[in-house]
C-alpha cells in the first residue's frame, strides 16, 4: 500500500470512502481528515471507542487513537445528528447493524433486561474475496456451521453501542453462523422481557421517520432486502418464557455496508438521505 | 386411508415403522400392537405424555391416550434400556434430536440453569415433499428466515424430556429456521453456566458408549453427517458472559427420522445396535 | 378471468402489458386493441405467424388468428424500427431472446449453415411460481436434469425467427435444462461454419448499436446478467471440428422477460430506449 | 512428492491407487508396475495411447510411454475383459465416462454420423479442492458459464475412444459448463441419426449385462446418482431433425472417478464386479 495523499489531491475531494483492511485503512485517511477531506471508513478503525479493546480484537496497536473519541459509530437510524454534522465516520460492520437495529428500540424503552443473546446467520460474501476452504462452494453448499464461537470480531462494537443505549453493561452473546447463500444477514435475538405492553408500537415508534428500517408483520427473510438498503425488524414476544424475541435481515453489501456508507455521505453532504438508495429487492 | 389390520397380517410381521400423518399413525398402529407386532411410530402421537398437551398443539384429540404412559421416547441414547423392552417406541421429531443430545449431558450433570434457548436451522426436506410456497426452489434459494414463531410443533417433545431430565421445569425459547440446503440441522443452544468445571469432559464420558453421538473439537457442520446417523455436539463455555453455549447437528432424514428409527428397532428385536447403519457422510 | 374492458378504461392507457395465461391473454388484448390501446404481450399468443402451429404446439385454437400477421416479434434488436411502430408487440419467450441473439449475425452474415443445435440451461423462476414437484426446493437443489425432451414450447418461435433471418428452414434442434439457481437463462449454440473469416468482427458489428447485447472477450456468466437488461454473446470457433459454438445468456426474468417488454414500450411511446432499464447486475 | 517405493513396500502391495497429479502419478505408478504391484492410476497419465497428444494437451513430455500402449481405459462396460486382465488401468476422466458410455451403444451399431456435440453440465467438485476465483461460493452461486471453451483437457480421451468404437475419427465438439452444485455430471450428445430403428432396443441389448449402467425411461437427473455407482442413459431420436439426443449422467466422484476405480479393481483382483459398490442415491 503506496498512498501519496497530497494536499493536491485532496483538494478536488470532498469526501471519500475508505474500504481498506483495518490499520491500513486509519493509516490512508488520518492525512485526508487532516487536509479537510471527509471520511467514512468501513473498515473497523474508528468503530471502537477504546484502543485497548481494538488491540484486543484486532491484534495490532490502533494507528491514531486521538480519533477513536470523534469519530462517529455510523448506524444512521441511531446517530442521525451526530453523522450529518461529522467529518469521521466509522461504517458498522455487516452483523452488528443488524443486530443493533433489532436491539436499541427495546433496550431504549426499558423492555427488555440485559442478558441478550444474538444468533446470527450470514451468506457467504460476509467473508469476503479472499479464497480458503470455508468459503470453497463444495464446503458450503449444503452445509451450515458455527463459526468464531469464542468470539467474533463484530462482538466488541455490538457491546459497546448496546451499552451505550442501555446506560450499563449487557451480557452479550453473539454467535455467528455460515449458511449456503450469496448474501444477507439474519439474526435472531433473545432477552427477558421486562414489560410485554405495547412491543410492537414502541418498535413502529422507534423507526417511524426512518427510511430504511421496517418492522414488519410477518418474519422477515433476507431474499426481501436482496440488493436493497432496508433493514427489515420484527419483535415477537414469547410469553410462554416471557422472553422478547427479535428477529432482523438486511444485505450485509448494501445496509451491512456499502449502502449504510452512501446512506452516511448523503448526510454528511446535505443530501437527502435517501438518494441512489431507492432499489427495490431482487426478488425473487 | 383404510388400513385393513387382520390378524393374518400381523402373524407374519415381527416389527412396524410407521410414517403416517398425525392421528392416522396411531389408528393405525394400535390394532398392531394389540395383535403383538412392535411399532415404532414416526409420527408425533406417542411422543407426548400427557393428552392434553397433544391435543393444544396437533389440533385434535388423541385416538387413544392409554398408549402414552406406556410409549418409550425413542432418542435411544437416553432410553436404550427402555427402547430394547418396548413393543411401542415414538421415534422422536428431528429438531428435538438435535436440542436434546445437546443438552442431556449439561442438565443432568446440573451445569447449566433453566434459562434455555435453541436456535435451530433446518434444510428444506425436514418440511416434507407437500408442495407449498415455501418450499419453492425459487423462494427458499439464496433466503433464510425464521418461521413457526409463536411456537414450532417440537417444542412441546423437547421441554418434555429436558424437564424429565432435569426434574424440573426448563424455560425454553425454541426457534426454528429455514436454510437454503436439503438435508440437515444445526441448532446452537444457550444456557446460563453454573459450573464451567469439565464440561468438555462431562460431554465425552456422558457419550462415551454411545456409536452414533460424537462430540468433536471443532464447531461441527452439517455436511459431515449427510447421509450417515451420527449427532455431532460440540460444548463451548463463554466465560465473556458466563454462558454454555452447545452446537449440534445431524442428517433430519437419518439420525433425525428414519436412521433413528432403525436404530430403535435393532434394539428391540435384538439386533446389534449399528446395524445396516454404519454409512459415512456423503463428502463433500 | 373476468375482465371488463370498456371504452372507459381504454380511454386512461395508452399502452397495456399483459402476462395473463396464453389464450386468455389473447382474449383480453384483443378488445384493448379495438380500443386503440397499445399492447405489449407477454404470453406466447401472437409470437407464432401460423395459427395451425400455434395449435400444434398450444393444444387450442388461436382466439382470433388475424392478428398474428400484424404483431411484431418484440426482439427489440432485430426489429426495432417495427416495434416503435407496432400497436401490438408479441413480447419473446426467455429461451428464444437467448438463442435468437447468439445466433442471428452468424445467420443473417452467412457464416453457418442450417444445422443448429441450442443446449439451454434455466434456472427455476423460469418455470413461474406454479408449485409443482420439479420446482420443490429438494428435487431441484444438487440436480441438473433436462425436460421438455421431446420438444418444448420455445422451439417453434426460435426456428420460426432463424428461418425468417436464413431465408430458408434452419434444422434446429432445441434442449432445455433446469439449473439449481433461480434466474438465468444460458445458452450454447452449435453451428457447421461456412467461413471463420472475421466472426468476432461480425458479431461486434452486427450489435454495434445496441445498448443490451454486449460481445463479450471471455465466455460470459449468467451472473453478469442478474437484474439487468443485457444479453451477453460470445463467439467462438471451434477449428479442430470447424464448427461456430455461440454462448448467450441473460436474465430470463429481465432481457427474457419484463425488462424486454420495458424495452419495447420505450420505443412504442417513443421513449430513450434504455429509460429505467439502466440497471447493473446484482454481484456477487 | 519424495515416494520411496521400494521392494519391500512393495511386497505388501497387490493394487494401487494412484489420484496424484498427472506426471507425478506416472513417476510413482511405473516403479510399482516394475515391482509386480497391479495399479489403477486414476490421473491421466495413462489415458492416451500417443505421447504426442499427452504432451500437447497437458504441456509436458510423458515420463515413459513404452506404457501407454500397455494401458487399459478403465471404463470397464467397454473394456471388461482387458481390465481384469490389466496389470494398469487408466481409469477415465469423469466427463468421458458420462459421453462415451452415452454414445458407444449408436456408434457401435451405425445408428449415428460422426458429426457429433458433448455438450456436459458439471458440478464443481469436479474441479478438486483446488482455491480459486472459479470455485468460490460467492462466484459459482447463482451462476452458469461455460469454460474451457478452447478445448478441455477430456476432449482427447474422449475422440480416442469413440474413434476406436467407430474404426473411423469422429468429428467431436466437447463444451463444459459449470453449474452451482457439487456434484454430478449431465451430458446432453447430439448426433445425425442414420437409422431411427431400435433405438431404445440397442441401448437396453448394449448394457444388459451391465449392473452400472442404466438405459431409462425418463430422462436422467444428476441426483438420482448422488453418492452411488450408477451411469443413467436416455437416449431420444429427435425426428424433426432426424438427429440422435442421448442424455447421460453420473456422480463425477463415484462412477466418474473412485467408484469407477473400485469396479476396475474387483475385476483385476477377481472380485466380484458390484463389491462394495451397492449404495443407493442419497435422495432428496
Amino acid at each position: 500500500m503506496d498512498l501519496d495523499i497530497t494536499a493536491d489531491l485532496c483538494a478536488d475531494l470532498d469526501l471519500v470512502f475508505s474500504a481498506l483492511p483495518h490499520k491500513a485503512s486509519a493509516e490512508a485517511c488520518i492525512p485526508l481528515l487532516e487536509q479537510g477531506v471527509k471520511v467514512v471508513d468501513i473498515s473497523a478503525d474508528f468503530r471502537l471507542k477504546q484502543a485497548d479493546v481494538y488491540r484486543e480484537w484486532y491484534g495490532v496497536d490502533h494507528p491514531d487513537p486521538t480519533y477513536l473519541e470523534e469519530a462517529v459509530y455510523g448506524l444512521t437510524e441511531l446517530n442521525r445528528d451526530a453523522v450529518a454534522d461529522a467529518r469521521l465516520v466509522a461504517n458498522p460492520g455487516c452483523y452488528p447493524s443488524s443486530a443493533i437495529l433489532a436491539l436499541a428500540p427495546a433496550i431504549q424503552n426499558g423492555l427488555i433486561g440485559s442478558d441478550i443473546i444474538v444468533d446470527s446467520k450470514s451468506g457467504v460474501s460476509g467473508a469476503g474475496r479472499t479464497l480458503s476452504m470455508t468459503t470453497h462452494f463444495s464446503e458450503v453448499n449444503e452445509n451450515v456451521m458455527a463459526y468464531s464461537v469464542n468470539g467474533h470480531r463484530h462482538l466488541p462494537e455490538i457491546s459497546q453501542e448496546l451499552d451505550s443505549i442501555a446506560g450499563d453493561p449487557v451480557n452479550l452473546t453473539f454467535l455467528t453462523h455460515l449458511i449456503p447463500m450469496t448474501r444477507g444477514i439474519l439474526s435472531s435475538c433473545y432477552a427477558p422481557l421486562r414489560s410485554d405492553e405495547r412491543v410492537r408500537r414502541v418498535y413502529q415508534e422507534f423507526y417511524a421517520d426512518d427510511a430504511f428500517v421496517r418492522v414488519t408483520d410477518a418474519p422477515p427473510q433476507t431474499k426481501q432486502t436482496l440488493g436493497n438498503n432496508y433493514c427489515l425488524v420484527h419483535p415477537v414476544v414469547d410469553s410462554r418464557t416471557n422472553r422478547l424475541i427479535v428477529i432482523s435481515c438486511l444485505d450485509n453489501l448494501v445496509k451491512g455496508a456499502a449502502g449504510q456508507a452512501v446512506q452516511n455521505m448523503n448526510l454528511m453532504c446535505g443530501f437527502p438521505e435517501e438518494m441512489s438508495l431507492e432499489a427495490l429487492a431482487v426478488y425473487p
